[in-house]
């Protein structure tokens, strides 16, 4: 009944999985059903709000593939459920994920009903893995579609992740850090984020800082003094126009000085940020210090990103905080894991508004001579089709066959992909034509003669 | 780079914080404050979708206040960020928590601006948990309250959390399943939380299972035959009716030969639900199967759970995934933490539109004769004001000073609690008077006292 993982780290449990991925596989294993499926991990259809969507989530994914394993606390919770027969326990003991996987890198943008990630085992073992791979990828490709738009919308102006306090836990907070740095993102406020996987770190004060002094003056003061570096200050406590006149004095003062401690931007949070960053900018200036930055924050989105850029607002940068944590639009995909081969025979589901394309698949992108994406088809893996095909493989018996780019390296994909989009796909409003994705003529043939010769 | 969590778990990291806390417990050491502060946590205002909200997440925080302390390997990575002093850090190294945290018992429901708890304590102690307290009391909140509108939507039918694979990574699946479960679903089909929480488990098979048999038929029989308990089949894979003629079928067979394996209910995941369950329910009742169940599942929310029901759709029970552990419609609430009292003075925040009530504050809730809330006042604590006081002590020097109640009970205060609620907060449409919520005349008087003698 505690919070307390005492038996293993929390994001390595095996039991981090629907009971039903358990019940499946006590009866494959029961049925002696050892085949190797395919399964394939794909977004249905892209929500009205996103016209592409950005890949991320796969060091994670491999991650609990290599390390998966059910240690004794879990094998005694699973026993007292008196579901399992101790055969199947002791199985489950010496389960050890042995599949193939292929995904699309870290970073590629990709579309409705495209398999970013196949995964090929021993049935038993491809699908009891479901609810944590669709877990994992699912929720950093969300925040990674997300933090996308924002990138389009600020057009080179700095974006930090602000929304740790908001996002759905411990994990969602690290994730969200990382797939919004991966997506262009240049820093989070995350510490531990900053400590997993590397990223900037970013942060300053808050308003109780200035709240628990008696005057906004002394608090300004006191915080830069104490940094000893140069730093941001918060303006916007009482009154944001008061707030930057005290800041320029000071500032003029810490540069005469020569302080270790300098302002190098201020932060406002409230308010009509259009307008209180002319009055910013404006008393800055004229108080002599044009070199110091603007940083805005307050329930930002891509839309409000996007309008206070194109308003010519004066501003350095921007912190993006539970709307992008959360995805507050479009808080979930239509994210789903089918198989698509089982036993070398393909499958599909066939339920209303929700059917499958059968067979092992692959992406085929196509693009300009300028480098511009023109359009991707959906074949069958063993297809030769015109563009790059995407989905590479990156493990294999259980174990990676390739060193994945790091962070930084997959954001620098990452931004080359995005690069080469349609410019219409970034745009915010989604009044243009889809980008062109077909399902090849020998997918649709293998769909049609499963459906007149199965079920 | 790793997402490994080597040197602690990742829900005790003092690092899950923002970097400013830090920045600003540095000032407040190197300043010498040490003076005691207050900081309450409340949302300021409800999202139109929501009447009321229910408190939650109160064992989790109070786990991490009493186990929060930096590591080595914590204090490494702070020093290698160049912000912080070796004295600073030798102070971290010694940090715990010592405060006074004073809480509504958690399945209270609570409304704008109410205070659901209160921190008190060293500011330097009080400012660094923000970040994380926010994290787990916003999200479980969040989750309670979409829970408890899906509650009074299925008027006493089975409701099942089935959200795992699209929550916001693991702990937010753990937290929404308890989450729900305190608010009153009646089960998870997370196993991981049903280890952790004791929460009942649910689950059976996915479309998979059945497409990776050449005949459904057989499908059903095996997984049934090999359960060897009664279990619940999935029917809508190919076509919902025809799977109802093979259950049907397939139950009379295992009844009329005892087998232990038994069909105790069928789901439909898929197509027109009401017009889907009218069918099914007739196929199995003329096949002699009244007493099979149907459950529905497939993208539902409260919304389509109260027009289902409404719709006199013969139905057991619902599971309830995405939009219940993304809570799609609210995926974060306003919920802050602030200042409101620092060396003995009370405080307030003045930002435009995020204006605060300063002091330390109580919530007083009314009730007529019947038990019925009638409506809630926010007073100072030290206040005498009709009602009950929700504000209770739980921790006093960074120890627990209460055993709070186990989920279970928690899950039963809350059912109470939401019995008492004026029934038209209960009616998913939001055309009616809000709540009735009063700030004191003596919280008023010094907010402008505030006002006119400070910043």
């Amino acid at each position: 009944m505690s919070f307390r993982y005492t038996t293993k780290m929390l994001h390595e449990s095996a039991l981090l999985t629907d009971l039903y991925e358990l019940t499946m596989a006590r009866a494959y294993h029961e049925l002696n059903m050892r085949d190797m499926a395919v399964f394939e991990l794909f977004v249905r259809r892209l929500p009205p709000e996103r016209r592409y969507l950005v890949a991320a989530g796969l060091p994670q994914v491999l991650e609990y593939l290599e390390t998966l394993h059910f240690c004794a606390a879990d094998l005694e919770f699973l026993g007292g459920l008196k579901l399992f027969s101790p055969s199947f326990l002791d199985y489950l003991a010496t389960l050890r994920f042995t599949g193939t996987v292929h995904a699309v890198p870290e970073g590629t943008p990709y579309f409705a009903n495209e398999p970013i990630l196949r995964i090929t085992a021993p049935i038993l073992e491809a699908q009891l893995v479901e609810s944590r791979v669709i877990n994992l990828m699912h929720f950093q490709s969300t925040i990674a579609s997300k933090a996308a738009r924002c990138v389009s919308a600020a057009r080179g102006k700095r974006l930090v992740d602000f929304g740790m306090r908001r996002a759905h836990g411990a994990e969602a907070a690290l994730c969200a850090a990382r797939a919004a740095y991966l997506a262009g993102f240049d820093g989070t406020a995350t510490v531990e984020a900053g400590k997993q996987f590397g990223i900037p770190l970013s942060g300053t004060m808050a308003h109780s800082f200035i709240q628990a002094h008696d005057s906004e003056e002394a608090a300004l003061r006191r915080f830069v003094m104490t940094t000893g570096q140069p730093t941001t200050v918060l303006i916007d406590t009482y009154d944001a126009e008061r707030g930057a006149y005290r800041v320029a004095s000071l500032a003029r003062e810490l540069k005469a000085s020569q302080s270790p401690g300098q302002i190098r931007a201020v932060r406002v949070d409230s308010g009509e940020l259009t307008a209180q960053a002319r009055a910013v900018r404006g008393i800055l200036d004229d108080g002599g210090c044009p070199e110091i930055e603007i940083i805005l924050s307050g329930g930002l989105d891509e839309t409000q990103i996007d309008a206070l850029v194109r308003a010519g607002t004066p501003v350095d940068g921007f912190g993006v905080g539970t709307r992008l944590d959360c995805s507050e639009d479009v808080p979930s995909l239509d994210m789903v894991y089918k198989l698509e081969v089982y036993a070398g025979k393909s499958r599909r589901k066939r339920a209303h508004g929700k059917e499958t394309w059968p067979g092992t698949k692959q992406i085929f992108r196509e693009h300009a001579p300028s480098g511009t994406y023109t359009g991707d088809s959906i074949g069958l893996a063993d297809e030769s089709r015109p563009g790059t095909a995407l989905l590479e493989e990156v493990m294999q018996g259980g174990r990676r066959v390739t060193t994945l780019p790091d962070l930084a390296a997959s954001r620098d994909y990452c931004r080359a992909c995005l690069e080469r989009l349609p410019p219409a796909l970034k745009d915010l409003d989604g009044a243009h034509d889809p980008y062109p994705v077909v399902i090849s003529a020998e997918v649709r043939a293998l769909a049609d003669r499963l459906d007149q010769s199965g079920e």
